[in-house]
């Protein structure tokens, strides 16, 4: 295995470990040494890539965006398409699970929880500038407003299908939410093209998984 | 004073301390002991009013809704009102920021918390079935789905904003959210007559205060 490729494995590692700490203890009484445990790795690899707790924190919230999704002709289906990702994957990996935990952790007096949801924020106003540019907003459209309601929405519609039934109707509340807010910012020619359902999640993260199967080594034996 | 006005303001001393020791120790940590203490009342009155501590909690709750506003010719007004005016209250009440607080405590695994959120969503029901009854909504309208939503999007909306300038832009969130939110669902005519803006809840609220001087006896000196 490449020295690079090792060090990425690590890294990934020690996140998933931290995540599952962050999970089961809080944030507030979790370790190092717990997530040094469970990772099982030593101390110099840790502290190589994260300098503190809170660094594992934003290494958490980070791998909620990290992921590259297939670019759209409309910027508002790329808009659409990294919030049904987003529930897909909040129902199937624990380390995005966690990273929403995270920033709703409110006991988590000593972290910067508004920087989780800013790094979200920054990513829906790229996008929804992309699109006013690209002239599919109506007019009125502030991107600022739109952005913030979204992040704002969206982490309160998953808390309520997490207390409802453990986020099994994410996607479909998902879809409802998008449902409601589009015909108030999408100019109608836009709107019908849209593709807003369930499935389309599932088709976005397997043209995902196709192109990094292309591009990424195989995983060692 | 009569008997029956002692009984209430008995009631409002015990869930207003109750109120401020959830929201000091959380939930779990909170003992009836406490809430006692800091209520100054006999445990007989306690349980007089509350059996347990999570009557306590379903009391607290209760507070949210526990508010009659101005009837209005619309009935979407009225759905706008409730938010409005919760959002105001959520700023000036420290009862109800206790209600949310609950509602959104993950670590109170022991209180049901998916009760308050049904109370909510019934009230949020039955105000959408109106509308829809005297022909407000758009024929699509799903009553359920759209009352679920504006649940989940305000507990998220007000976490944001709490979590951004402690709640101090809320009423401008809210009002974003219905900005979003009514052109999907309301006939036009009716959307073109609403009244949405910050400066609402203000009013209606003064109108309930002046219901409330012609209705209750004068507090005792």
């Amino acid at each position: 295995m490449a020295r690079q490729e090792r060090a990425i494995r690590t890294r990934r590692t020690i996140l998933e470990a931290a995540a599952a700490v962050f999970d089961e203890r809080g944030y507030t009484s979790a370790t190092i040494g717990e997530i040094l445990d469970r990772a099982g790795v030593t101390k110099g690899a840790l502290y190589f890539h994260f300098g503190s707790k809170e660094e594992l924190a934003v290494g958490v919230f980070e791998e909620q965006l990290a992921i590259t999704l297939p670019p759209q002709s409309s910027k508002l289906q790329e808009l659409v398409d990294s919030g049904l990702v987003l529930a897909r994957r909040l129902r199937s990996e624990p380390l995005v699970r966690a990273s929403v935990g995270l920033a709703l952790d409110q006991g988590a007096m000593d972290l910067d929880r508004a920087q989780a949801f800013g790094m979200w924020f920054e990513q829906n106003v790229q996008r929804l500038a992309e699109a006013k540019a690209q002239g599919e907003l109506l007019q009125h459209v502030d991107v600022a407003e739109t952005a913030e309601l979204l992040v704002g929405s969206f982490s309160g519609v998953q808390l309520l299908s997490q207390l409802r039934c453990q986020r099994r109707d994410l996607e479909r509340r998902v879809v409802v939410m998008f449902e409601h807010f589009l015909p108030s910012i999408c100019v109608p020619a836009v709107l019908a093209r849209l593709d807003v359902s369930v499935e389309r999640a599932e088709r976005v993260l397997a043209e995902v998984a196709e192109v990094a199967e292309g591009q990424v080594l195989p995983a060692p034996a």
